[in-house]
């Protein structure tokens, strides 16, 4: 059985793994980032690769990696979170390791990992909206990875949701991560323990006291403890993810969207309410199907199982 | 030479078309589209098919119309302006007129047409926008005509850019075509002709002195002739329309961008703004190649010459 | 006891009272609004005050009119809904009856008719917002009608609550009127019921099965009866007057908002949520007693008893 | 001649002034703001009193503090920048110096300080807009300084413009103060240089190079010198302006608007836009004069003079 390393590079960690076509992860490695290098991002990428394949027969390696590839899945044109310009990273670690390699945006890849292997199997057509600190997001279309010209598709998080909204580190006003992110579900429940400390007696107790102590995980425990503020936060998020999916359904009519990335363990609080949102604003409503709305399967490894699957395929 | 007919079936007219391989009309016919009754649409349809068939060898038919047709390209679900529901137009028309037949939305035949033989020639990735009463759309990716899992993507102009906005017939508030088609200009030109009636000198003259009797033609002209709130309405245009096709380009980083439909006629009068709009707001600006922004070439034939394409290579 | 006739000028009806120092009305009568004519307006005016001085020794008389009125309470500059354009009405009326007179913006009236002897008593900073077709209201600042520089003051329909928002009639978008008037709820209603009717089973019974019929009176209704679509206008128009209302508070910081107008009959069905939303969205909010919320007591007579006893003061 | 002193107090530094009849300062002193300590606040006023006290014969203080005071002029209940909650400022530092001493929020101090030898003399109503950090705002109504019921009111910088907007830190979302004051033209024109180097040249210039170095006098200057990112921030600015001066205007109906504040420095490359933004929004324009809008005149001292004068008239 044909046996392919997936590599999902994030701004701390470097995951790496040896995965067989059923997408199971046979054997697996994790290192700290080197993000100050791209040097030693590459190195780094390299050993880890190195020391899998001493253990493993494998026939290529898929990279999936936080910033903009280019077309032909050669080179990372830019990396916010690395110190990545134009760096030519199929190059350089196929030089090291002696094997093909294929780079990929790491939400393309944790996608492709879940439209073959996790919540979006059966289904040809998979929207994944990947929510973290930002929103990253991997279209499939008709059974195969859409990149866009240029490499650059499926960057949801920066679509305008608000005219002059808030400012968002790409240089826009209003852009989507900014209202439906983990980082903006943290922004709102601390903005409104703060207003109203009487509103979030459950998110104050577990952060301490203080408002700026309240943690994204906070959050979440609060919520489930029944906090108002918190769960308040948790229908914001909501309310923005539902027009978010029915604006992309308006665009790309998938069959079903998968929902994952770290917000996504606490979708047991707000996926109800983006599924009636998203009902209630899908154009064309009762005229057509409307997409499922799932949540991922693979978790954290999705990048790896998705990055190696499509370094298979190359 | 393989000859194909084009059908486009609008609200008030059907025109249809014998269309050669290289998107040349050789006949046409223009009949009024009988909007009330969905059994005398599809006997129009095949009226004008056979006159042209009677004339030239055929060997497919293409039918576009305005309205959510299902993914398998046989029926209409849904018709705003028509009398279609789950019409099974495929079969009706196919039986009336002994051909093969597919039916598409009429701005995917449209795209098509722009990208075969018009402004998207020579790029695989290609989003046109139709700009007129409201604003349709069709994707072509990679080469390939893009139609959602249920046949209903490309529906630009329902995705919401106001939060709270503009009410749109579709049900749904801050619809993009609410604020950047020609309905929206039309009404900020009356607005602003009421409003300030000094503002507005050559509206006024060309409607006969009365806000209420400004047409859109007047907008084009009274803006040409340097009317101070025909341009403000062009430039509100032109920043919806940079922001949307901005947004656009985030989900799905296309080469070109084709600008067709009625408004497209004044593209002088916006154009710029929009290219200057669209570079300044495009997520990842100065790390990718922008896409091109186009005015559509092939005119009000568009639908007919892209929907005789698609039977061709049905 | 000094009685005086308060006149209130509507679109449709003048409705005259003859009102004692109490705010009691002791006599009234109602006539047709000649709306086309502002000579005829005026001499309905002075019929009806004839009427009523022939059976009661009167002092003075107020007239309140739906319209700009001017600083010196004598020219009505503008009426968008009668014909009057920088009419006399107070010189006309004067002449015709022999008696003084004072005349002062419709919403004035009835916010002093409140503040005098309705829901404002006791309290010396008051605002009054009347919800109907638009909103309208009036401004009591220690114990004093507020009337502005030009005596256009507390137009709070027409502030903007979405940049780019809803057209409004005055000329500009996203004005407060276009979100929380009772047209607003009406649009709202009809909206949800068109596009979703199974969210609106009592609202389209009420209409006679189409949401174009539905009206005003029904929405109400249906919000009694359980309506989903119903409710859900309602909490919207919650929302935004909360919204609005704690706009104003950061501006007047008054002792307490007053809810008249004929959408005020229904406040069971929003305040709540008005007291709530607003609570949560003071500026200042747990550093600054809040204002109280109550709705009007006086109902359609505000505007004659507030007339009356303005003219009382002049 | 009778003389006062005024004190501004500042979160850095406390100005205070004899002020005489005519407005006109005739001595002044220093201090630093022991910004930590309500205590050591109210004895360093006290004891820049006590100074000025010696060397000329005073009647009476007036302090103008940001923060919100009380309706009865008393007592500070609350400061963002300071160490105020509930503080009996007048209390304490009248007992200190022996003189009668009223409290003003530093907004209004500086509108009436305007009102009187400023921009607003000759005119009854008067609606000053401080822009600095944030915005303030102080209201001159029939020649009264207006309070509001509770101290509160002119507090427009938290006025909503934007739903869902910028983040403020007053706990709400989208106020004007995050859109129009020095605070955001920094941000924005930080935000361009960013996105966009080559927009920015006098501005990166002045900086020294980078985005994060751009300073608020850099963003004027470099205006001056036409770089295209500084001009288009201020256009920005210029543009929330008029609109909330127009929803102002909707609301208190001034004569007059004075512009004050450190931004107004820069009014040369804004004011323009203003005005004509302002009478292109203004509700009823066309059928009302217009109000006027007027930049400061007092510059630093008004807070002084304002806060004296308010004392001679206690």
């Amino acid at each position: 059985m044909a046996l392919t390393i997936g590599v999902d590079v994030g701004g701390t960690k470097i995951a790496s793994g040896v995965v067989d076509e059923d997408g199971d992860i046979l054997d697996r490695t994790l290192r700290h980032t080197p993000a100050g290098s791209a040097e030693k991002v590459a190195l780094t990428i390299a050993d880890a690769v190195s020391e899998l394949a001493s253990r493993h027969v494998v026939t290529a390696v898929g990279v999936g990696a936080a910033g903009f590839v280019d077309e032909t899945r050669s080179v990372i044109r830019f990396a916010p979170n690395l110190a990545w310009r134009e760096e030519p990273l199929r190059k350089k670690v196929g030089e090291l390791v002696g094997l093909p390699v294929v780079v990929e945006n790491d939400a393309n890849a944790m996608a492709w990992g879940e439209y073959r292997f996790g919540a979006g199997r059966g289904e040809s057509h998979v929207v994944c909206v990947t929510i973290g600190t930002g929103i990253g997001g991997g279209i499939v279309l008709a059974g195969e990875l859409y990149r866009g010209r240029w490499g650059m598709g499926a960057e949801f998080g920066h679509t305008q949701v608000v005219p002059g909204g808030r400012p968002c580190g790409c240089g826009n006003l209003g852009c989507w991560e900014r209202y439906a992110s983990g980082t903006a579900l943290l922004a709102d429940a601390r903005r409104a323990a703060e207003a109203d400390p009487s509103s979030a007696p459950h998110l104050l107790e577990l952060a301490g006291g203080s408002a700026d102590g309240i943690q994204g995980e906070h959050v979440t425990e609060a919520a489930r403890r029944g906090d108002p503020a918190a769960h308040a936060a948790f229908d914001g998020l909501a309310g923005w993810l539902a027009q978010g999916l029915a604006d992309m359904a308006a665009v790309l009519d998938p069959g079903r969207f998968v929902i994952g990335g770290g917000v996504s363990g606490a979708a047991d609080l707000f996926l109800d309410k983006v599924r009636t949102g998203f009902a209630e604003r899908l154009t064309g409503r009762g005229h057509r199907p409307p997409a499922e709305i799932r949540v991922a399967e693979l978790g954290p490894s999705a990048g790896v199982v998705g990055a190696a699957d499509l370094a298979r395929r190359r």
